[in-house]
């Protein structure tokens, strides 16, 4: 599973440009302080191996998904310290520091580290090596914490993106609008990114979708709609017909089919807002073939409801049709039924059909659990944005990645501690995700690279359930089944020790 | 308290750099809709005002430290589509929008927006806006997401430090450590920036040192003492002597100081780890003069502490102070306690008074509750270095800023909501701080921009403790009183309503 990876020119020219911040100093000034240390004690020539893994699976889960890979090769590609990083650190570092350190990390690269990898995309276990960096004692330590930086959060995400596609199931269509709650303005790019790749379906983040080719989506906000005061706020209430291109007037459209539908649908219409009106009609003459409206800003029932029914008609009688509508606020699941409920008596009453299922978007603070409750309740949502708990990832807001030292000049070598769990797992390793007959995953097998490689049919020297391992094993979400991955008889897999 | 604020080009000289993805695309593709609905339906010079504010202060508290302005301020600076973000919005928006609308864009600046803030670093509560922006309806909707992204987690990590801060104490020395936990590798940035803001004395990021002038420190890593197997591993064993610059051997020194320091502190040498001590001795030769040592790789007690007072006397003899040690994992009241005791008792006995103030550093997983713990239990730790809780909010990782329409063309607006907690406070505002005649504050006024402003000595026009506001005010953690705040005198302040 784990496969030494290329840094290519050639695979960093298809990539995508990388944040600015991500350079060799956005890391611990401990890393620089050891590799001095190491440089002044004559460790230039030693050869290490780190691992870089998790203890445990986020969201107290069952799995993870691995991400930032590219992130990091890219890392790897363009390491260099700067002329000005060099001066930072020949003024900050002690004056004690020997020059020529300075002038050693001007001149170093990664040119002699080896990467392994987990493809990214890839579902991961607890203690497996998602990285494994074999190269110069000197430079693997001063890539450590920039590495973890950019595993760390983008698995997360991945991994909380994946756990709401499970909530949701498949049909859903699930849209990222965290920008403005994330941690920090790239902490709100990773998030769009990385939901992407753990299965949403899109961003409202337009660097997003400019820097990562992901679909962007957007409706507008509760302030288009208390901008306009009333029917007179509305300059331009004309629009072309689709088909014959007549100037038509969508005010007089919408505001005809306002009183028709007040009786349909049993809706006071005095109680409904013509400031709302006016808005909808404005941003449907702007989007005549995507209007989405958000129904929120006064009364879903008493007035958005309504008066989204009559603009959508009224864009109908000019040829186009509307998507649907927003939920931001309140009950979304009994809001949703009544939406429903109203598009289907809209569709039965003036026999058209698809009416019945224009789009029902719901929004506002909607986590996994809100999702999971929705579902219980029974509701008419065809699509979730969500927001600051995808991205802030609430409920664990931090995976904890390590990067330890595995080996040094081929000896294996240890961490130990008090804490059982934080003791290493010695030497450099190989892994494997062996796959029963039927295809399904069955367990990851973890050796050290100096041992034979399992081979297909081979009995696994490990039971498919090991005590306190992983009991369900899933299936990559993404990306194919690597070269490496071996294909093991479900049936005798339970073999020696 | 919300002054005005000149985003004068001298302001932006003086600023840092900022993160290349804080950029006008950087925002809901809403916001762009928005505008071009606003744009078609002729609302060109319709003038708003925007209140961006918060409703509930975070982590349960009672304050909020505002923070993010000056990102804020060179972002509208420099507010400006670039030629590659009109084209993607040209390819990426439905084909019926009109061409011109992207020469709007593109000629879009922010030369007419007028910003009142109130200043970084502040004390705030809910309700009360933190930032108003008055000019171009069509322009302020462009700003909304990117302006919420750089207030709401500054501010949030801000107010974590600070609250971190109350909790150790003002003596304690408190160190930012969390990048690699971050949330992407500008959520480390930003949180470095903003913890310093809130109350931290430092960091280990490198590259917020480099950028913000933030003092830097570190040590090492675990990896670091498990590089060295035995004492065979020390390639390089001297070192100058301080006054005399005679080539000493530091090993010798150290072994001699070990079977010394074994008896008197009641330690069995065997089973102190050689390796351990070798990478101390190795550290100690490059950092003579900031020698600090990680003591928990194999066991604080049996090894950690030995090896390096050996090594702190052992530098001693060659004229050089250690500055401490830091400890990761355990019982840190305990190990703080015993390691104190130890330095105490090695100060007794050899005279040595500055041995038993050497800095002692904590670090694992430190939150809040752990240091208010901590002190409960007693300890002697003189330093936190708090990473993975602090950045990324654990207790609540996002800040719920909003950016609310409050008046448009001279009309003041409201949001209505069946959540009465989302209905917004319609008109443009002036805030002030009354404070009392002791220098406290007392209260922050929010009334109409139209209403006269409080004056001096004059009653306050609300009591100081409002039904269900604030009832403890704080003072400003940092930045002077601005011009604006009123002094009101504190007997008469519970006036009229």
């Amino acid at each position: 599973m784990i496969n030494r990876v290329e840094i290519s020119s050639d695979r960093i020219r298809n990539s995508n440009s990388q944040n600015g911040v991500i350079q060799p100093l956005l890391t611990d000034l401990y890393q620089i302080n050891m590799a001095y240390a190491y440089w002044k004690s004559g460790k230039h020539d030693d050869v290490a191996v780190f691992d870089l893994f998790f203890r445990k699976n986020p969201f107290q889960g069952e799995f993870t998904i691995f991400a930032g890979l590219q992130e990091c090769l890219t890392f790897l590609q363009n390491f260099r310290y700067s002329e000005s990083d060099i001066e930072y650190l020949r003024e900050n570092m002690p004056p004690t520091v020997e020059p020529e350190y300075f002038e050693f990390l001007a001149n170093l690269t990664t040119e002699e580290v080896t990467v392994y990898a987990v493809d990214e995309g890839k579902v991961v276990f607890p203690r497996v090596p998602l990285l494994v960096l074999e190269g110069p004692l000197i430079v693997i330590q001063l890539l450590e914490t920039t590495l973890l930086t950019l595993v760390n959060y983008a698995s997360l995400v991945a991994t909380n993106a994946a756990r709401y596609r499970m909530a949701a199931g498949r049909k859903m269509k699930l849209l990222e609008f965290g920008l403005r709650r994330a941690q920090g303005p790239d902490g709100g790019l990773s998030a769009s990114k990385y939901a992407y790749l753990g299965g949403f379906d899109g961003t409202s983040n337009v660097l997003a979708g400019k820097l990562y080719n992901i679909p962007v989506k957007g409706t507008h906000a509760h302030s288009y709609i208390s901008s306009f005061s009333s029917l007179d706020d509305l300059h331009i209430d004309t629009l072309k017909h689709k088909e014959t291109g007549e100037e038509l007037s969508l005010k007089e459209a919408s505001l005809r089919w306002r009183s028709r539908l007040a009786d349909t649908l049993n809706i006071i219409q005095s109680e409904a807002s013509d400031g709302e009106l006016a808005a909808f009609i404005s941003f449907a003459i702007a989007f005549p073939c995507g209007f989405i409206a958000l129904v929120d800003t006064y009364d879903v029932l008493k007035s958005g409801i309504l008066n989204f029914c009559a603009v959508a008609l009224g864009l109908h009688d000019l040829g186009y049709r509307a998507l649907g509508l927003r939920i931001d606020s309140g009950d979304l699941a009994y809001l949703s039924c009544i939406a429903r409920a109203s598009f289907t008596t809209v569709a039965e009453e003036y026999e058209l059909d698809w009416f019945a299922s224009l789009q029902i978007i719901a929004s506002n603070d909607i986590n996994e659990d809100t999702i999971i409750s929705l579902n219980e309740q029974g509701h008419k949502i065809d699509c979730f944005g969500i927001g600051t708990h995808l991205v802030t990832c609430q409920r664990q807001p931090a995976l904890g990645c390590v990067f330890k030292l595995v080996e040094i000049n081929g000896e294996a070598k240890i961490k130990l501690s008090q804490d059982m769990e934080k003791i290493t797992c010695p030497g450099k390793k190989s892994v494997y995700r062996l796959y029963g007959e039927d295809g399904h995953a069955l367990i990851d097998l973890m050796h050290r690279t100096s041992e034979e490689a399992p081979s297909v049919w081979e009995e696994s020297p490990v039971p498919p359930s090991i005590p306190g391992g992983q009991e369900s094993l899933c299936e990559p979400s993404q990306s194919g089944t690597p070269a490496q991955d071996v294909l093991a008889e479900r049936g005798t897999a339970a073999a020696s020790p």
